[in-house]
């Protein structure tokens, strides 16, 4: 169906009336100018982020499904680098005439999913079209009590640098999705040249042959044998709030937290920058999977590089005191990679041979 | 300056270094993966708008600054439309390689422009790149006492509906802008293919004469002249926190409410829709100004459907016990265009002649 057919106001019925309000704090939803919240003696967190076609998503690799699913997750993943519960998310969606309503649909099922995952009530947006490409904004708000809320600024020297899960895998996920799209495009054109030869040469026998290999082409499936786990990462992150409730049990409040969204290095600056101290990471103890390694090896690509500036793994990256060591020991999933210094120290990373590299962060750049 | 010298991270650091804090509510702004509020035994309202370039926009007609300010105030206005105080703003902005850094520098300009207004915390957001046009989505939260809180679905039977300000205005202001758009092009493509005659003549005289007229060419200044009030509803629009002073001085409490951004007609439904209710407007009771009547004249468009479905005039509509009909006819700048009826009854306007059409609302749609 095409979306000029139901207007605004039909669309908004369509991918409003599957949405069931599971918060006692949300108050007024999706049928006003704003909605209506109320968290009683809680603080609110509120987080916003962008997803612009062509630059944070790339269509030929993912479906509006799992990319509303990775942006929520993306968006709620800030809830819990806060250490707070999400429970509102708003969305903005701007789409160009090739976008049909099942588009629409699909994208609306996938935030459903996103926040069902983690009980978030889809509170309100805007919906609008677009003379280009696919443009996404989504805000989160979140709850805590102010004492446990965790910022960037609490790092202190000698505190311990921990992350959860593993990672790189996000990163060599879309090396991979990039290379079967780089495949996927050299048959269409050989397979175009092989239809101009047999049209110039008016080869009958041989366009109907083509006719055939073209149908094997429509089906072309990417070869992800062995790389599920890195598909899985860049398609369908997931936030880390089963983390904070591990954390929580454990008696470990950390004292600054961030999700990796950049890249290791880059999260870790900012934490250096807003506690105003160094940090020390050893490589030896960055956590990564084996299908990133074996992938790394394979595209020729280095790993440490992978796990420090790769992005979207969406896991937490935090700080707490030294004396959490023990108790850190025994959670499986946590990872204790390096250390807090003084401001003046830098922040570096300890190679496997005991050189020291300078962290680099790296951010969008409008290049 | 380039973006790209700067870098995201250079970049945030330049436009949130003006930002000051000006609410006791806002704990934490703009270095954290969230932002934190708090409002006490408030509730918190949250709303969210998209803007696209070509779409809600378009800088051929409007700067940077005033886009910001426009943006910004066309967010705030729901804020107000719910009878609630706006606190703070997050701004989420995509932008492509033609934009420089100043033009950044103008947009935060504009926004905390509008911000200061209303003394709205910037709080938050995220900038990335757009391989086309310009986006931007702003977030607004504020505040409000349960009790004070109004909502579209709170008119009865027998209410007085009632509007501020005038209709029609930005609407009409768009219509010249669009006219003088025309005239430039127009003047700017006759002058190219007198330059290419010139130059098909090889008439250097001739050509030294037109590059003079460039000159004026590139000073083309639009003409305004008895407009001025139809531009400034256009790229300056105002939101109406001012009469909800006046409307609780006056002891007014509506008992329903939203902001005209679509325009009458379609506001008015959706109100009609969410209370379960009908409507009757009068035409000869709606507030226009006198230079968006002797525009629609001159540029043989029919005033009432301006009025109705011009849009983009941010005043509010509002609903309200006939009992108060005395105090509202004492209060300046509220106008009294209709009464609420039973759903079966239907939306109406009920013309000069006392016929009576069907009001057709008209949201944004995917042509």
């Amino acid at each position: 169906m095409e979306i000029k057919e139901l207007g605004e106001f039909g669309l908004i019925d369509r991918f409003t009336k599957d949405i069931k309000i599971q918060n006692t704090s949300t108050v007024v939803a999706l049928r006003d100018d704003a909605a209506v919240v109320s968290y009683g003696d809680k603080q609110t967190l509120v987080t916003t982020q962008m997803f612009m076609e062509g630059i944070q998503f790339d269509l030929t690799y993912i479906d509006m499904e799992h990319l509303a699913y990775k942006c929520a997750m993306a968006t709620i993943s800030n809830i819990f680098a806060m250490n707070g519960s999400p429970r509102q998310i708003l969305c903005t969606i701007a789409l160009g005439k090739r976008f049909g309503v099942s588009d629409l649909d699909s994208f609306y099922l996938g935030l459903r999913r996103a926040c069902k995952k983690w009980n978030v009530d889809i509170v309100g947006g805007d919906t609008t079209s677009s003379y280009t490409g696919l443009a996404i904004t989504l805000t989160c708000l979140g709850e805590a009590a102010p004492e446990d809320i965790v910022l960037r600024s609490g790092a202190h020297e000698t505190d311990l640098i921990c992350v959860t899960g593993d990672l790189g895998a996000a990163y060599m996920g879309l090396q991979i999705l990039e290379r079967e799209k780089t495949v996927y495009y050299q048959q269409i054109q050989e397979y175009q040249q092989k239809v101009k030869a047999a049209q110039d040469a008016d080869d009958k026998l041989r366009l109907q042959a083509l006719a055939k290999e073209k149908e094997l082409l429509d089906a072309f499936q990417p070869d992800f044998a062995g790389k599920e786990y890195l598909i899985d990462r860049q398609l369908k992150p997931e936030a880390r709030g089963d983390m904070l409730e591990v954390l929580h049990t454990a008696g470990i409040h950390p004292t600054s937290m961030i999700d990796i969204s950049d890249g290791l290095a880059s999260e870790l600056k900012h934490i250096c920058k807003e506690s105003d101290c160094g940090c020390r990471v050893y490589e030896d103890k960055l956590p990564i999977d084996f299908q990133t390694a074996s992938t790394c090896e394979e595209f020729n690509m280095n790993l440490t590089t992978a796990a420090l500036n790769g992005g979207e793994d969406y896991e937490l990256l935090f700080t707490c005191p030294i004396g959490d060591h023990e108790k850190l020991e025994h959670i499986e999933g946590v990872h204790q990679i390096g250390y807090i210094t003084k401001s003046n120290l830098g922040a570096f990373l300890i190679a496997r041979d005991g050189n020291e590299f300078e962290l680099q962060a790296q951010g969008w750049s409008n290049q």
